[in-house]
C-alpha cells in the first residue's frame, strides 16, 4: 500500500515542484491556505495542480487578524518591485510557516500519515526565517513531542526537497519530472487570472530561475 | 512601560490562573480559539475572565476541517464519564497546542511582544502529549529559529507556570492572586449556561483539586 503524505500547496513554482516530488514516493493530500493573501489567484494554481496529481486537495481558511502586518496581507504596504535589499522583505509574513506546518501537523495526525512535505528553500529564498534548515529541524524536533501518533512511537518527517536547491535547479527538477509551469503562480501581485507583474521579488526569482536554467518562461505576465 | 505578553485563554480553570499571574507583570493579550469545540461555553468565560482582568480579548476562528478525530471536535463520540483510562484519552485534540501557539508566536511577532503564556500542566494532565515540559521547550526553540523578531535578537519565551503543579496546588495559586472560579468552565460538555455535567475527566480533575485544596467548589453544575 502506498503511504500517504500531506504536501503543503501554495500553488507557485516550488510548491508544485514538491508535489511531484512527492507524488513519486506517496498518495498525496494536499493542502493550501486561504490567508486573505494578495495573490489569492495561487490558490485557483493549487486547486488545478492538485487535480492533475490526483491528489486530493484541502482549502484551510485561517482567521484574518493573525498575520498582519506583511505586504502579502496588508492591502497598505507595497509590494516592492525594485529587487531584494538587505535584510528580510516586508513581504515577511509573521510565523506562516510555523501556523502551516502547525495545521499539516494536525492533518497528517488525523489521516495516518507520518510524512508532510513543505517546499521551502535556503538558496534562492527572499530573506525569510522560516526557510532556513535549522528552522525545519527544530519543527520536526518539537512535532515529534506533540502528538499522540509521536507518543505512540510513530515518527514524523518534514521533508524539505528543495530547501539546498537554487531556483534554476528546482525547475531543471521540475522539468524532468514533467511539471507543467504555465499551471503555477508565484507572483506576490498577481492579477484576478493569474497573470504576474513581472517586477515584484517572487517573479525576478522566478524569471531569473527560468534564464539560468535555459528553460523558456511559461509565465504570463499583465501588460 | 509594561510588556506586553500574549495569554491563551481557553475560560477554563488553568488559563484563568494563568491569567492572573501574567497580569502581575505585563499588559496581557488574551486569545481564544473556537475549533467548533463542544464546549464552546468556555468562550464566553474566557471573554468575561478578559473583561475582569482590563485585558484585550481576540477570539480566533480556525478551520473546521482540521483538528478532527476527538471527542471534543466530534459529535459522534463520546465524552468519557467513568474516570481516567491508561493511555491518551479520546478527548485528546490533534495537535492543539501547536495549532494554539503557532498563531500567539505571529499575533506576538505583530504585537511586538516576546512573551507568551500557557496554562498547561504536567501533573494532574490528562496525559496529553502536548501539556509536557520537553514539548513546551521544543516549542520555544523552534520558535526562537521561525520568526523575523528571533533573527533581529528578540527571545521569545514560552511561560508555563503551572506546568509542574498539580491541581490543588493551581487553585491554591489562584484564589491567593484573587481569581473567581466561578466565572472559569473546565467541563468538556458544559451545557449553553456553561453549566458542568460533574462526571468528564476536566470535570473529575477539577473538583478534587477544590477538594484537595480545602476550597469551596464554585462550580455550577447541571442536574
Amino acid at each position: 500500500m502506498v503511504s500517504k503524505a500531506i504536501v503543503l500547496l501554495s500553488g507557485g513554482l516550488d510548491s508544485a515542484t514538491v508535489l511531484a516530488i512527492a507524488n513519486q514516493d506517496f498518495e498525496c493530500h494536499a493542502i493550501s491556505f486561504d490567508y486573505s493573501q494578495r495573490h489569492a489567484a495561487e490558490l485557483h494554481a493549487a486547486k488545478q495542480l492538485a487535480q492533475h496529481y490526483h491528489a486530493r486537495h484541502q482549502l484551510i481558511r485561517l482567521d484574518d487578524g493573525v498575520m498582519a502586518g506583511s505586504a502579502l496581507t496588508d492591502p497598505a504596504i507595497v509590494v516592492p518591485e525594485s529587487g531584494l535589499d538587505e535584510g528580510i522583505p516586508v513581504t515577511y509574513v509573521p510565523a506562516r510557516n510555523t501556523i502551516f506546518l502547525a495545521h499539516a501537523l494536525a492533518i497528517a495526525e488525523v489521516q495516518a500519515s507520518t510524512d508532510i512535505f513543505i517546499g521551502v528553500n535556503a538558496v534562492d529564498y527572499s530573506g525569510y526565517p522560516d526557510c532556513r534548515p535549522a528552522y525545519i529541524e527544530a519543527f520536526e524536533r518539537m512535532a515529534n513531542l506533540a502528538t499522540k501518533a509521536s507518543v505512540e512511537g510513530q515518527r514524523l518527517r518534514i521533508h524539505a526537497p528543495l530547501i539546498q536547491k537554487g531556483k534554476s535547479d528546482i525547475i531543471r527538477t521540475g522539468i524532468e519530472l514533467g511539471v507543467d509551469y504555465a499551471l503555477t503562480v508565484s507572483c506576490y501581485q498577481a492579477d484576478g487570472q493569474g497573470r504576474a507583474c513581472g517586477v515584484c521579488d517572487s517573479c525576478r526569482l522566478r524569471r531569473e530561475g527560468f534564464a539560468a536554467a535555459g528553460v523558456a518562461d511559461p509565465t504570463r505576465y499583465t501588460g
